[in-house]
């Protein structure tokens, strides 16, 4: 393990010294920027998340602003989800993918107006896409990052801290939607989302100088409800199938094989990028994709993709690209690409690690 | 200070191996892979590659590599300087703008052919904008990341280092041209540059299983030259005047702004995506602009932009970017933007650090 070097170029959040003041032991780079991996301990965070409420600097999930008149049109461009019946007020889950379906980020688009979309981004500059786009088909559209940075509320309290903050109002909001809630004179979009499955919210915080007196505001109203600062949780994440894009799915990969098929319309999202080259998998299937898989043993920490061999130690069939020991489920659970000739649920197979080679089982579903 | 959690989406590099085993201290992360920062100390690095030679995995620097009947063009479209007498086994160092002229990187170019580029990357994914244009003006042109990792050879004793592995030939190499030696059988692309003001070179080494070899190569030949593993050095580099993407400029900046209107030809890169934009900026000047600094004080580690306020604490004209205690100059080094009504030299001005404020001079050059 080695120390991270401050510079000015990883960007620090506007929740960054309430983050500090909650002892912060890891951080990651997330989009040239800080996201926090580590409170108490890793596995620490994992209970409280799951029996509390948190607090996430999230800030990492910029967004993509796309607004004028083809807003509409260069989003349906970007994505092989069908977006007609997307409305304000709703949240979508779009896989966005090149010319080629490789994928190239798995944002949340927030559709603010008509005209007006926030794609809330994992980790890749999609800015640069998306520019790149909007300048060589000359729309008629803006696209820039504006000033807005996610606070999430998760955990099994969340909706109980959020209302004492946001009105009781803020429980009636159903699963990827949100609304505007007032928060000491300022209007701010709240979401029924984030990237857990203990349930919550997304705070789209607009201006960097109302994100310590809204982080400020959450520890107060939560103390008897042990809210504590926290971060996404790999073990919890990797239990729950959620994908990390970078880690789980890369360029190399179409949504099919990250298991996101259901999220492509490739019939009637017409004039998204890369159709053509989506349409022949989604008539044939993908030969790889993601799936959970156990592995036995003390595995080391997963920094690196992992060759997954057949049971005969002959040939590469996969890699796992996350891992993590789940006390509640008391194995180590994974994420990984697998062929189709080894993609059955109870199929045995081995992962190669840094530190040697430990059997695993592919899993019929992730752990939920 | 705070460790990095390991995960894939931070990539290894093909050097890490041999990174680890020098008992690399520090990271951060470049283009979604990490990057040494300090080896045995930020200090003692910096007096070593000044008086020795020193090995760097600067494999963060990814190449995108552009190829085609359209490659020439696409090449003009993405940058202001202008690239007429350019021909292959030249490298150009070439600001890359949006349409509004704000930077998205500042790589090098190397032409390998005709038709074909690698452009060696800062911290952006350049590749999603490049690639972005290219889909959206239907050029004919393939734009991807190639499997190619540079490692840099810098230090006075670069030259002589270089030599024992790749044949005295190398020590021809005028600055940025290229040239192709053998290693080990193998055809490997060396240019005379690097990032840091002691000379040395680059290899582009095609094949990350060919990464080993080579550093091992360069470690067993240079023993007698006290050659050990280093990385950019953020001393020198400030002292040195090189920029650093992210942290001295970013997309908010035009390269008139960074001190690089000498890369600019907006008069006859006829093309370019921004010309509207900087030929105003060119006939102008910008009205704030890059200069060396000298911070009197115990200022702490530069994590963030610190404002400069002028001498009477009245308005903020400019922000400090980089900044490391300077050994050799006896005094702390600094890179910051100031508004031209403070830039000329010998000016007093103070920085808003985090621990506090300390008063600066802007300087007449960098420490070179």
């Amino acid at each position: 393990m080695v120390i991270i070097a401050g510079s000015r170029r990883i960007r620090r959040t506007p929740f960054s010294d309430g983050v500090e003041a909650f002892g912060v032991k890891g951080y990651t780079v997330y989009n040239h920027m800080l996201l926090p991996t580590v409170f108490r301990s890793v596995e620490e965070d994992y209970h409280h998340l799951k029996s509390a409420v948190q607090v996430w600097d999230v800030a990492v999930e910029r967004q993509v602003e796309i607004r004028g008149p083809d807003a509409a049109r260069l989003m349906q461009m970007l994505t092989p989800r069908d977006l007609r019946a997307m409305q304000p007020g709703m949240c979508y889950y779009v896989p966005m993918v090149d010319e080629t379906g490789g994928m190239l980020n798995d944002p949340v688009a927030v559709m603010i107006a008509e005209d007006r979309y926030w794609v809330s981004i994992a980790d890749s500059d999609l800015l640069f896409w998306v520019k790149g786009l909007a300048y060589g088909l000359r729309l008629d559209v803006l696209v820039d990052e504006p000033d807005v940075s996610p606070l999430a509320i998760q955990g099994p309290k969340a909706d109980e801290l959020a209302a004492r903050v946001f009105g009781d109002k803020v429980k009636d909001l159903k699963f990827f939607r949100f609304g505007r809630f007032d928060f000491m004179g300022q209007d701010m979009i709240v979401a029924r989302s984030g990237y857990s499955k203990q349930g919550g919210f997304e705070v789209y915080v607009e201006g960097g100088k109302n994100g310590m007196p809204l982080w400020n505001a959450l520890m107060e109203a939560g103390k008897d409800l042990d809210v504590h600062a926290g971060c996404p949780n790999v073990i919890e994440r990797i239990e729950g199938g959620l994908l990390s894009y970078g880690n789980d799915m890369t360029r190399d990969n179409t949504p099919h094989e990250a298991g996101l098929g259901r999220f492509c319309s490739t019939e009637t999202a017409i004039g998204c990028v890369g159709r053509d080259a989506l349409l022949r998998v989604s008539k044939e299937g993908p030969v790889k994709q993601i799936r959970g898989l156990r592995i036995e043993g003390s595995v080391p920490p997963c920094d690196r993709a992992w060759p997954i061999m057949d049971a005969d130690g002959q040939y590469q069939i996969g890699a796992v690209t996350s891992a993590a020991w789940s006390p509640d489920f008391e194995t180590n659970v994974a994420i990984g690409m697998v062929r189709m000739t080894h993609w059955d649920p109870r199929t045995d197979v081995d992962v190669v690690t840094q530190a040697g080679v430990f059997p695993a089982v592919v899993q019929e579903t992730f752990w939920i």
